[in-house]
């Protein structure tokens, strides 16, 4: 079976190339740290080296996904707004011009969406999220994903297409609190693979629930209660883990409510504490396969009429 | 008048000491940047410098409130429990044994309280408190204190005594999101001085207000208001301090309502924001004047019998 096209995932910090089959099935794949702020030479020569990577890939056309589309990428890709579905990123793909690779290449374009007029916007969950519709059950009907990372996101999704979406600085916050703030002081970790204390994190995903407090206040009990020795110094960061996490879920279960299992999208470490701190409050979670962003590329790759 | 005793107010990063007369006025002063984390040499030799300047002092006791109390200052001074008077914290106080000062030495302990089992604390604050309680108006009565800073603190005083309060992370979770976040990266200088830009301050004062969002949702958009080009980049720094002080606005308002006006106390350039933002949700302000630790320090030190 010959590629049809070549899906690129290009983020931040690394580049995913992988040559498509009609079908969707993956025929080759080659991965480097090479993201857009860590790439070496130029954009061009950086995807040529990952094209040559594939040697199977003839002059299939190029569909690139993530932040490479950004202000600081290789060519910005506007946002599209919600609601939005392959045919409609399929329609508004950004060509990138390129003196010497003899092939098409595009990017995706991210998505905004705007509530009581303040916009929000993702750049290559938007893919991830067309490959997640490709799922048993996932097709027809209202569906919350939960994306954690960084910045985390919560989407609801109706009959394939992404009708809203709120980001939440959860895990930006997280890094900043534990590693940078007067609460990271008494922290000490615990073990040497600094594993999650689940009894600090169940206790911080229950206080919220408990209590009616606000993050900010809460946040420093953090170091309250390390201070009077009621937490074990190995427990705070989950303890503080748990307080974001559960003042997430608070915000996000409340804005779109879940009626079937909530779909968690991202790292085995993250999406365990989420699970954790939804079933905790009642919520089923499912969790997404691998690499769901080829099956959204191909899924607007077809739309766009390639394979 | 000869001097009473020596009020000293030892914190992180500064020392003030005044000698200080019978009916609490003060006699003499001196000051330093020689605070717990910044003095040169050790605890009893910064003292007796501070003592120095301070020649019409004698053989007067010295009292010391702030962070020269906690476990990485002098001598440890344990927190004593809300409800918390002058006559409490006289009580309570913490002798530091000397070698060479030959006048008796204490420190005022901190202030500790336990809401829903969850301890909230304070050091250095109770003082000040107890001597804006000597203001007219404020020794009987409940009054609502707000004491902006990197960690502020909402104080309930009723009769003459600190009843309650609540520490709010604000001031810390500023200088982090501006100074180190991914929403500090669009954010440019108001000025050579960096003046706050009221419009945008404003703004997010209105928007937590408008809205029930979350605040680790409505934080993102610091950063696609600037993206979009929504809001101009010098205004972003003071959106953000409007965002984060309109929840804690929000929070603290519900925890202790105010009746009469809430009593500033802090730097001005601080407490304007505060009084901005309290203003526009309809709460007057009351401003507190400058050496409140002074008077507090003498009613602690009357309470103690020692004038």
């Amino acid at each position: 079976m010959s590629c049809a096209f070549v899906a690129v995932d290009w983020g931040t910090t690394s580049l995913r190339a992988y040559a498509v089959a009609a079908d969707g099935r993956v025929l080759a794949r080659t991965a480097s740290a090479h993201g857009i702020q860590s790439r070496q030479g130029d954009f061009e020569a950086t995807l040529a080296q990952a094209l040559e990577a594939l040697p199977g890939s003839g002059t299939a056309p190029v569909l690139m996904a993530g932040m490479i589309g950004s202000q600081q990428g290789w060519v910005e890709a506007p946002y599209v707004e919600t609601p939005c579905s392959a045919d409609v990123l399929a329609r508004r793909l950004t060509d990138v011009p390129t003196v010497s690779l003899a092939r098409p290449v595009k990017i995706v374009p991210g998505v905004a969406h705007l509530a009581r007029g303040v916009p929000d916007v993702m750049r290559g969950e938007e893919t991830q999220l067309l490959g997640l519709i490709q799922l048993d059950g996932l097709q027809a009907g209202s569906h919350v994903v939960c994306m954690p990372g960084t910045h985390c996101k919560w989407v609801r999704l109706h009959d394939g297409v992404i009708v809203e979406f709120s980001t939440y600085m959860t895990g930006e916050l997280f890094k900043l609190l534990s590693e940078q703030s007067i609460l990271g002081r008494l922290m000490v970790r615990n073990g040497d693979a600094d594993v999650d204390d689940w009894a600090g994190f169940d206790a911080g995903i229950d206080r919220v629930q408990r209590e009616s407090g606000h993050l900010m206040h809460q946040l420093f009990a953090v170091r309250t209660e390390g201070l009077f020795k009621r937490r074990p110094a190995t427990a705070l960061k989950s303890y503080l883990s748990g307080l974001l996490i559960g003042h997430e879920l608070q915000a996000a279960l409340q804005d779109v409510p879940a009626s079937a299992p909530v779909v968690l999208v991202g790292d085995d470490r993250l999406t365990a504490r989420y699970q954790r701190g939804l079933e905790r409050r009642g919520v089923a979670v499912r969790h997404a396969p691998q690499d769901i962003v080829v099956a959204g590329l191909a899924s607007i790759a077809r739309a766009a009429g390639w394979c």
